[in-house]
């Protein structure tokens, strides 16, 4: 489901991890990240024959201004189980388990061609961040990385 | 600082936070974030005493296609102390601790009419994913999110 998320935002090529990095990083003792599985009855299992048809990967982050704050980083409802408010009630319970975290903000990222998307957030209460108060988002990796940690304190 | 850093980002109005928050947050046996203090000898001190003159907080975020990853979101060098190589070293060692920590990126945001410090990042090889993918960050808070919360899965 990582990769048909991948997909739908035209960045397949970008998936670069593997499942036994995923499996570590997220069932280890202190894990990076959390996720819940949206699951169908086997009489309602996709084409394919899948039971588990969607998912949100979210993890626990901190505004010095605000404290807590929980981040969803994925929200993936498969095609033919679109609709049906399943999304709606994924987000729904990383909004319950951030609030009963202490947490006071839900914060993700959309991509600005995904008008239906953007448009669902907006009907649900949230905010753009990045078109109301400027906020880009900004990223170092590879060589860049490396050469910003060379230089010493 | 961090209501310096607020005053600076014009949003003093937004700090919410208390000190015993923080304390509890950061200091704990899981903390929800970690901290780097710049600190100058005595004979440095500025003109009301200080002897910390920057701070960057940081955590560790995951990317469902990347894996591990830092997040800094606040990166904050005194008024006086500025151009000295300060900012550079704090955010330096936040790469460090992301790479020893098995992350591939370094992810922040900056505030679009802050362009001394989006100059500075694009300088330091970092790239910015609003502009370049059309990554818009989204927020729910307040009200929205309990109504959000209050749906059932």
């Amino acid at each position: 489901m990582i990769l048909e998320l991948a997909v739908y935002e035209k960045v397949e090529d970008q998936v670069k991890i593997a499942q036994k990095d995923l499996e570590q990083d997220g069932f280890s003792k202190n894990p990076f990240f959390h996720a819940i599985i949206a699951e169908v009855p086997e009489e309602h299992q996709t084409k394919d024959g899948h039971t588990k048809i969607g998912y949100s990967l979210y993890f626990y982050t901190y505004s010095s201004w605000k404290g807590r704050a929980v981040y969803m980083e994925d929200l993936y409802v498969m095609p033919e189980f679109r609709g049906k408010g399943i999304g709606k009630a994924l987000m729904s319970k990383v909004a319950q388990l951030g609030l009963a975290a202490g947490c006071t903000q839900l914060n993700f990222a959309v991509l600005d061609w995904n008008r239906p998307s953007l448009d669902f957030y907006l009907s649900q209460g949230c905010w753009d961040v990045t078109s109301d108060l400027g906020y880009h988002c900004m990223r170092c990796e590879g060589e860049a990385l490396h050469t910003l940690a060379q230089r010493d304190l």
